[in-house]
């Protein structure tokens, strides 16, 4: 049998692992959420987490029906004896909305902020930095449409990727107008490409009837040579009054906090529910095609999913592309916390007494011990393998008077200390080597 | 179209929700597995993950092809254009031993301690307390059978569930000998059994001839009937002398570190991998039958699932289930930590600024503001409503000022602060509050 983890999967794993890298290492995960949950929790958002699986026919909604995710990316999920009509989440939005819905949220005061990480599942096709698998921190803000909300989830998703220490990151901002902006521009796109539909692909002209907005996200090269050729103009041009200034004073804001963006008019959003502001973070060594996340607003979505109208907004970003970002950068993890004490019984009949006092010692400090004897050269170089600040030994010199011969490991000193002085030495070592 | 999340799941919602309880609030399950790291990694463990599914065949050989969970409890995933033969994990330990084999942490030194947490999934029939998407702590130790390690995972998982405040646990203990134990204690039963055939349920007939020790796990009345009525005799009483002596030695450090217990000669394992110790973590309001969690060695575990020989141990508990019997004790999370500041705009013109006060000052302090405009009474009640410690207003005097009308929301005090100085009053009351 092949002991292998399900294609297109990572394993997260521990410091000192073979092969180590940030976007596998556990660690990094924790530094990325921890990093985010600070930030966001100062800014007033409340942490959510919702299943891991949803009703097909909520993704179908949230993510629509049209979109490559719905038609090819999706685990199904199914059990004996039933057929749920389940699906593991693909993103985190249309989750995140059902529950503040279904859990009475829209009864707080609004705008209500909200936060989550964790999985989420495509069936996409492997290659470098696609996962099944892959990880997101989201942010979604429920009850306002006020441009000052959108302007601060942008200034957030930034805050969160600047105090994970990224340098080269780059907002690039557009919007999408009102549904009646849209339906202008897709009468514009009709005409245009209905000129020329024997040189769209077959998927685009479907779109050309139904959704003509999502020809410009096509994947075909036919498509993009055409959209060249044909200088079609962007979404941006036909921004209608209120799109407009809404869009100007989300600007305005970002303008006033010096956060950094370049507007983008080709960033558009096929699916109807989604509203005016959208914008992707970019990171120049992921690669233009490759976000690290994005966001949009979307105040058609919770009408959509069959709940009361509610304008929204949010992003989200792939934590395993932050790392990978970092990795990139040369950046590093903060020093881990370092072990404080490693007892080692110097004969088998002491083990037991190393334990107890590592033990008793595990209610302030890190303190772990030897399961087995050993020699005081392989009990330091354990000690030091592990970082710990302190090794102690023990044998029946010490047993019989109640102490451990306490090695500083990195001044070298040895002393004698008794086993219920222990805990005030380490507590004594930590205050100094914190200040 | 009904906005529901799935049969069995369950949303983790923000303090403040409506009808919120410990076992769905987001805060609680944080504070179950943050408490579970600090008691964890004190001892040395490592933290890992490991994804959501796993290919189907570790999980029947993990769990066993004659179990419930994978008969009848298990969430097949399929996706479009291939299947995977995956399924949802319904446990964590064959994913994390699989893991420790697939990525090298073997050549670690051992034994190597482990833990995670996450969500778990069993299409079990609904009932309070049984989810299909659950959560649990898990802590596994590999490579090492020294009874030492056995112990130690027992205090460690009392240690967790005591940091948390429960008083109502009480761990039994068994142990299930070794391989040839239970062939000698399988001859018994069929013996014994083999005078009754006509008497056992269909399922236990079959258990006769592959396993009949999972006759006495059986959930069928006329099965619990005939054991009672045979006086069958425990495993406990088969022990050979090696086992025994594990035994013995796992019970003396239990003793000498104070750890209750109580032997329960009733604790059986059905599965071929499992060694020696097996113990259950029970709570006296959630019922007899419905343990926290439970753990045991399982020194085949390695081997079966196609890697080397490799010793093993492990638990967990579910955290629903840890979070139910809280409430039960009445016990409650921690205070969270107080939100310093609200600012306030007194008209619609100066609410950039209330924004531009709040955001500068998160880089250290949980600081928001009102995205409209608001008069000093629903100012000062919204800051009393989010538990803030200042509320700032912000209207035309202070703007030309370069200052907020700042109100300490304790004492009632109320004095005009310059904007630069106000971290410096958030962290002086910060740090008084702390002494």
């Amino acid at each position: 049998m092949a002991l292998q983890r399900p294609k297109g999967t990572q394993d997260h794993l521990p410091d000192g692992s073979p092969k180590l890298r940030l976007d596998i290492s556990a660690r990094a995960f924790r530094y990325v959420t921890d990093t985010a949950a600070q930030v966001l929790e100062r800014a007033g958002a409340a942490f959510i987490e919702t299943p891991m699986f949803e009703e097909a026919e909520l993704v179908k909604r949230g993510v629509g029906g049209s979109t490559d995710i719905v038609r090819k990316e999706m685990f199904m999920v199914y059990y004996f004896g039933d057929h749920g009509g389940y699906v593991l989440r693909p993103e985190g939005t249309a989750g995140l909305v059902r529950a503040y819905l279904e859990n009475g949220l829209k009864q707080l005061p609004a705008p209500f902020k909200l936060w989550t990480h964790g999985p989420m599942f495509r069936a996409e096709r492997q290659q470098r930095g696609r996962l099944r698998q892959f990880h997101q921190v989201d942010y979604e803000v429920l009850g306002s449409a006020d441009p000052l909300v959108d302007a601060e989830a942008i200034w957030l998703m930034v805050q969160v990727v600047q105090a994970l220490g990224l340098k080269g990151v780059e907002v690039k901002l557009g919007s999408i107008g009102d549904p009646e902006d849209r339906e202008t521009y897709n009468a514009y796109l009709r005409g245009l490409f209905g000129a020329h539909v024997e040189r769209l692909s077959d998927d685009s002209k479907d779109r050309l009837e139904r959704n003509p907005m999502r020809i410009l996200d096509s994947k075909s090269q036919e498509d993009q040579e055409l959209i060249a050729e044909l200088s079609v103009r962007p979404m941006l041009d036909f921004l209608g009054a209120e799109a407009e200034a809404h869009f100007a004073a989300v600007r305005g804001f970002l303008d006033a906090w010096n956060v950094a963006y370049t507007v983008d008019p080709s960033i558009v959003r096929g699916l109807d529910y989604y509203r005016r502001t959208a914008w992707e973070l970019h990171h120049a060594h992921i690669g233009a095609k490759s976000a690290l996340g994005g966001g949009g607003r979307y105040d058609g979505l919770a009408k959509e999913l069959g709940g009361s109208d509610t304008p929204g907004i949010g992003w989200a970003f792939g934590v395993e592309r932050i790392l990978i970002a970092m990795e990139e950068e040369g950046l590093s993890l903060p020093a881990a916390p370092q072990p404080q004490l490693y007892v080692a019984a110097l004969d088998a009949g002491h083990v037991p007494m190393a334990a107890q006092v590592a033990l008793e010692l595990r209610s302030d400090f890190w303190a772990d011990f030897g399961y087995k004897a050993q020699k005081p050269g392989n009990a330091f170089r354990e000690g030091e393998r592990r970082g710990a600040a302190y090794v102690a030994l023990i044998g029946s010199d010490e047993a019989a008077a109640g102490t451990v011969a306490l090695k500083n490991m990195s001044t070298g000193e040895q002393q004698s200390v008794k086993v219920a002085d222990l805990a005030a030495v380490l507590g004594a070592s930590a205050l100094s080597s914190r200040s």
